[in-house]
């Protein structure tokens, strides 16, 4: 739909990299409307088996093309300018996000290693992904080691080092790439790299730099001593990294004449820093005030929220002074699966007769489940359930664990263990919520975004109920696309007048959608029925080793 | 099928009253062998939710119509004279079994009171099966008081009053009818009252009085100044049982005219003493010999067997010095879902695919899953479950226990979990036979009986592996039925000359079939998974009250 023309209208552009696809808005500055949007699919999708050429690798890998995010720009802002009608002049600032660590290693000019024949077939040589498992072993081995020295930046992170963190993942291909490790230029998030092919700026955002790498505006990144010690080749890492670092909102570089052509927006468009996907749906929310937890609930949760205060959160994924908006300190904590989990259970375990009366009504099967398990009362199915299914990332960072589900009868049905596991992702989220808050933290609002919240009524009374808590929905569909828009903005020449990214957001609306109030007469059954996932919770996630005998076993069989 | 005429060979008639039907057999003295069977289903089933006339009750009653059982008798015996030809006068004896305590009261005649017009919409007046859960709270009462009184007989039964037993069940009656128990002449087994309309004979089989009432040799009866302290109206509970109380095996009677009329059979035609369904197929399957244990694996599986020693195993449902064959100790434990277990996970936790693959193959869904299962190695799906789902009889004897299931990854499939359930009854199978060895009883060789080890070779390898012993399946069909026809032979004229029931059996040939032997590359991982297990088992059964709770709020729930 073309728009009005109005020629003094300004726009800027967001794009969102997410797991399987770009979104890309472009978003109107004088309201913040998304007045077009648009999304790539990533031609290669995931790749969890082989490369395109065949090449085998381990199944707890995760890698991608960088082609297809390069393609992303390409296809993206030319389709939402076309879409739109406006003038490529008319854009004022362009802002990326993507998920993280995604990252990949390139040659010093930035050219992807995966695309030089010589690597060509060398997994190493792509992308890895946010969800890519296969450095567990460097994850422990850093921790063990940020134990024994008592890393002074390991608290900060939670006390744990996920192995879908930047570290481990270098050290993963130092350990088993060697040569390529040794011959990369740039060992880089996709998010910079792509910042780079527009700008030919070769620089760090800031967010995923901090929240991922561990880098500190005081202290800058991990001691190259320290470093050494995990493996000697890691001792070069600082090289491989770009020297200068660019805060949230901050103007990574202006469109290069390259970026122009294959956007064709105007050479010299302010660019902002890459961010980080979830950190920046926190912006297009607008949610950024102190005291704001945002659970961003889809495939899994994401929990961002900014603090006044600084506080050190065992468990957490980290917190970052300046991490998305400057004065104030970023919480990120996480649940590995909310959405997979329910998935997981409609595909395995839900007989034909469901989904038959499921489409008697024009339900999908998740729609008819949670019809049905809104007719239970909480309590009523005797049922708790740990949601672990993908293992923990916050508070316990253990992806060893796995779910647990009890009190079934003969009498429990589907619809029961859907409530339960429903009921266990409110309890995790909780869990991380109650986490930053008994460490000090000032928590004085909860907003959820994402598809589920918007879907799925009963699981955000659940969450209500169990928070004992107004939860209150964000209408809006793009926020991370449109958080990364607002970022272009902040770039921009019209963004330099503001203090921060929180007061460039209090000049949009939020768009609000329901606000679900705890039942109180749910809310002491959900307390009772906390304290035994609590029970759970500690029995296996920290004081019995049942969940660790039962994988090793699982690895016996396999091997 | 007519037999070739022989009018001198004998026969005897077996019949087994199961929960559903019964079965009766025709036994050839000579060789043992079933040369005619057929079976009587229930017209009325069981009443779950209302009786006939459409008056309701709790829905953990489970009640029975006394005619079924009489019409089954009537039905039965002719249809097997009938079908094999032979003269009424070549059935030299006649046994029954039924399941127990299944009871009812009758007037000082015998006749079923829910037969009397002003007693037929009162549901107290009809059968009490012995999963009829309705005397939970009598049960908990007379435990409680058994312990406090430090009752010499409790730790014969293992130290816990079972619901299913026949005291809970009569002071449920003095509780909640008292009138109907004050008038009511017998309060006795549904076995009890069919020999009694057989022959005239008011009398008590000692299988059913020992072990489910807590008769004793020496003792006698539970005493009635500890009745009396249960319920005031329960002092005179002997007067409501039969004084004469016949050992296994033993004559009960002779039949009756009225008997003969019923049955075809010749008036004068020796019975024997009723006993209990599960007992009775030890001895039909021919396991009677000393060390022999037996395991019935159905919908629940019982577990029968004979010692030498005699030893009180806490947890298990009773020891009973010549409880199945005279100079021997009968023990009988057992787990309250087994076939249960896998049909309530196939009704509810299959997904369409499986069906239709399974029809493909021209199997059932089981048969399917197990075909799949089989294919994993031991250990490999990482998962292990409590086979809770319909509380747990030996050795925890708790019924508000439920199941569990621990392990599940994004990967988890249905077939992974099936396995994991069979694993599960399995390891409970073993924790019932470990605490009979435990408890210093030899224990020489494992027999399963049942349509399940009949079907399923993955279970009894999963079995033999767990036990780390040989499992000797038998290939009887009608173990029990031939067991009761066995005991009618050992009332007969020609039973006389045998020392016990088991030196008679030893005439007989052991139809055994496949043997199943332990893999050692297999045990030592079951090892661990069943360590696993009992972990699990000790925190969930005895350490922590978590499945409580939950019951407690699914009860306040449903209120």
């Amino acid at each position: 739909m073309a728009l009005q023309k109005n020629p003094s209208e300004k726009y800027t552009i967001g794009i969102d990299y997410g797991s399987l696809s770009a979104r890309g808005v472009l978003m109107r500055v004088s309201d913040g409307a998304a007045v077009a949007s648009c999304v790539y699919e990533y031609p290669h999708a995931v790749l969890t088996e082989a490369l395109p050429c065949g090449r085998a690798f381990p199944s707890d890998w995760a890698l991608q093309v960088p082609a297809d995010y390069k393609n992303a720009l390409g296809f993206l802002i030319p389709e939402l300018i076309k879409e739109s009608g406006i003038e490529p002049g008319q854009v004022t600032g362009l802002g990326l996000d993507a998920t993280s660590t995604t990252m990949l290693p390139t040659t010093a000019e930035g050219l992807p290693l995966c695309e030089l024949p010589r690597y060509a077939s060398e997994p190493h040589a792509y992308i890895k992904m946010w969800k890519h498992h296969g450095a567990a072993r460097q994850a422990e081995r850093i921790q063990r080691l940020a134990e024994e020295e008592k890393a002074p930046w390991l608290s900060q992170f939670g006390g744990y080092i996920s192995a879908e963190h930047y570290l481990p993942k270098a050290a993963q291909i130092a350990d088993e790439a060697p040569e390529l490790f040794e011959s990369c230029g740039r060992l880089i998030e996709v998010g910079d790299w792509l910042v780079w092919q527009l700008t030919g700026q070769d620089c760090r955002g800031y967010c995923a730099a901090a929240f991922k790498t561990y880098y500190s505006l005081e202290k800058g990144d991990v001691d190259a001593a320290f470093l050494e010690k995990v493996s000697a080749p890691l001792a070069k890492l600082s090289e491989k990294l770009p020297e200068r670092v660019v805060m949230v909102g901050d103007r990574a570089g202006r469109l290069s004449a390259g970026g122009a052509r294959l956007t064709g927006l105007l050479e010299g468009t302010p660019v902002s820093a890459a961010a980080v996907d979830a950190h920046v749906t926190a912006i297009g929310s607008k949610t950024t005030e102190a005291g704001a937890v945002l659970l961003i609930i889809g495939t899994s949760t994401c929990v961002i929220m900014q603090g006044s205060e600084y506080r050190e959160v065992h468990g957490l994924n980290g917190v970052v002074p300046d991490g998305i908006t400057s004065g104030m300190n970023a919480y990120e904590g996480g649940q590995a699966a909310v959405g997979d989990l329910f998935a997981w259970f409609c595909k395995n375990m839900v007989p034909q007769s469901y989904f038959e009366k499921a489409a008697e009504r024009g339900m999908d099967i998740q729609q008819y489940l949670t019809l049905l398990a809104a007719e239970k009362r909480p309590g009523e199915s005797g049922l708790v359930a740990l949601d672990w299914i993908n293992g923990v990332r916050s508070v316990l960072m253990d992806f060893e664990l796995s779910a647990l589900i009890c009190g079934m009868t003969l009498e429990t049905k589907p619809e029961d263990i859907y409530r339960a596991l429903i009921e266990a992702t409110a309890f995790g989220a909780w869990k991380i919520v109650k986490a930053i808050m008994d460490a000090g933290v000032r928590v004085e609002k909860i907003y959820a975004s994402g598809g589920i919240p918007l879907k799925n009524k009963l699981l955000m009374q659940i969450y209500a109920d169990v928070f004992n808590m107004d939860i209150h929905v964000i209408e809006e569909s793009y926020s991370a696309s449109l958080g990364s828009a607002i970022l272009g903005l902040a770039a921009s020449e019209e963004g330099g007048g503001f203090e921060n990214v929180a007061a460039l957001c209090e000049g949009y609306r939020r768009k609000a959608g329901l606000k679900y109030s705890p039942n109180p007469e749910n809310v002491p059954i959900y307390r009772e029925l906390y304290d035994i996932y609590s029970r759970l919770y500690e029995a296996y996630g920290r004081e019995n080793d049942l969940m660790k005998r039962l994988r090793s076993l699982n690895k016996r069989g396999v091997l």
